[in-house]
């Protein structure tokens, strides 16, 4: 704020979005305008009927719409983004360093009212790297997410299998199934789950195809799940492929370098190295495998920033710059070939100065 | 688009966002470009890893980042705004129509290659009257939301009341147990819900406190919950109060008039009435029974439009303009007194043309 002038710093979201999260520790549905003028400290302005609530809930100050003014702005201005830039400039100052995620419409309004910075992540850059205490959550939701895993490969592993297919007391076992059951422990630890991958087969050549129907043996099932911490609101991110059954000589041959892959990458982790060294270390590998890394192959990045939102900074792949101890990352390489299918292995761990402290316990074994 | 002179319409956001959903049907987790040139389908830029799920999910045309030129554009500018405005003016053009939510950082970036004019919000706008089919989804989900409700009184009026406690299988009855069962049975309907409200005493004064601990008898307790179709993204919306025992009289008169006002707000809702029109009888009908509409009494609108988003137009409250055919809207009148507690009644349904089709079929019963 100094370097460039403003008077105040300005963020406009919902309370779900990652950075107003981390600036309040406040969820509320719909958006609402945080503003920090230099030396003081950070405020949100809410509706009356949140009022309450964000003084107990949230870390910041805390001030209604009509004490900010906004019932005799729109009196006269019945533009809504107009509206909310004028309490904003009255409440902030006129001259603002504005969030880059701030909705272009605002940024148009708070336009007319002065001189407008658009910042270049400066929290998006602070969430990057973790506290002590953010940590401890994660390794908190990372233990949850495992027993989660534990559940949905049990499933797999004491189905019966009757013409080419899992069966689980006396019904088909599903993707659906399995999701369910383990969204349902989750929920039962405290945790909130959405869209985890249970893929079988052909489905698993594509990453993010999160899979249906029933599940078949000797073919690969990818187990992808992400789940949340429902108070603090922390993830975790974690995978496992496994097989009721051998599968074909190919996904076998895949899972291990897959596997060995990911020791490769975990072994490039520690401060200072680039993301982009550790992803380039296990293209090589891969490379050196004879397995390609183009439109098939290892087509995504090795990893990315995991904390209030499953995917963030820093960067573990061809764009990723220096990593800093305190980040928790993933690692997670994943080999796709269509008309053969797909292996993916995720560990979720931090970087520290000279290593990666691995979160994931989970054993890796494909075959049940 | 062709008004104001723009070769293209320019969205950039999530798959989890209401617009971007509702032009693409395509979820996912990470932001992505959409684009439409005036006579052209519309067309989303996504990575490679999803451009096969993109291709069986959405309902746009599917280019991937590499197709669009990104790796090109990624060698000489490394800014990831700058770099996704380049690639975003080579597909759509120079002169750009941006959705109001469009980030503040990809406005400035693409100011840099030509005019950009900040659309007042027609994606939104078109997004509040619903098809034949949205309505069908939402009538759909309010089914499920209502067993779910009838699952969460369940409990409540089947628990034991041991020392001024609600009892359910020997361990006190909390807010968090008829949350979790309430959310799993939405589960296994094929639905998700967060942070439903099950607020107790002198909680319920507070309309967005979700309520922890064990439920008392003799006390308002609010169920507000809303639900979305797992599949659709669809939303239901709705809230009832009820007490296991009698509760104080000034909370019985509260809710016979909260029930009153609610009948007032459906009554006057059709096609080109105004929001503000419906909300204010409700203000004057609360006025006439002796309650504020102030810091307490009833301190909020009396609802708003539900459809990808919990909260979206049409307004029902002072700035509310004319309804529409085809919205869906809730009408949710409470009364709210600290030290007294709170009373919230909330059904949805559609505006049509000479009434409101209520999808609410739930009762209203204040004392199990």
């Amino acid at each position: 704020m100094k370097e460039c002038g403003a008077d105040a710093f300005v963020h406009y979201a919902t309370g779900e979005e990652a950075d107003m999260r981390y600036l309040t520790r406040f969820v509320m549905h719909d958006p609402f305008v945080f503003f920090k003028r230099r030396r003081q400290p950070g405020t949100i302005i809410v509706p009356l009927m949140e009022a309450e609530r964000a003084s107990r809930e949230s870390v910041v100050a805390v001030i209604t719409r009509t004490q900010a003014g906004l019932p005799d702005i729109l009196k006269k201005e019945k533009d809504q983004w107009r509206a909310t830039a004028s309490m904003i400039a009255g409440q902030a100052g006129k001259t603002l360093l504005v969030s880059p995620s701030l909705p272009a419409a605002l940024l148009r309004a708070l336009e007319e009212h002065g001189r407008v910075i658009v910042d270049q992540g400066t929290v998006e850059t602070a969430r990057a790297r973790k506290s002590p205490g953010e940590i401890r959550l994660m390794q908190g939701v990372q233990k949850k997410t495992e027993l989660a895993m534990a559940l949905g490969i049990s499933l797999v592993r004491n189905a019966a299998v009757r013409k080419g297919v899992l069966y689980h007391g006396g019904e088909p076992l599903t993707s659906e199934i399995v999701r369910i059951a383990m969204h349902k422990q989750l929920m039962d630890n405290g945790c909130r789950a959405v869209e985890t991958i249970i893929s079988c087969g052909q489905d698993t050549a594509f990453p993010h195809i999160i899979g249906s129907g029933a599940l078949k043996p000797h073919e690969p099932i990818v187990i992808d799940m992400f789940p949340r911490d429902e108070a603090s609101g922390y993830y975790a991110d974690m995978t496992r492929t496994v097989s009721k059954g051998k599968p074909g000589s190919r996904i076998r041959e895949m899972y291990e370098a897959v596997k060995e892959a990911q020791q490769v990458g975990i072994a490039k982790i520690k401060a200072g190295v680039s993301g982009a060294e550790v992803h380039n270390a296990v293209v090589d590998y891969f490379t050196g495998r004879g397995y390609e890394n183009d439109t098939r192959g290892f087509i995504h990045n090795l990893g990315h920033g995991v904390g209030l939102q499953v995917h963030e900074l820093p960067t573990v792949g061809p764009a990723g710059g220096a990593l800093e101890a305190g980040s928790v990352v993933t690692v997670e390489p994943g080999l796709y070939y269509p008309g053969t299918g797909g292996v993916r292995l995720e560990d979720m761990g931090a970087v520290r100065a000279r290593h990666f402290a691995d979160f994931t316990a989970f054993e890796e074994t494909l075959i049940l």
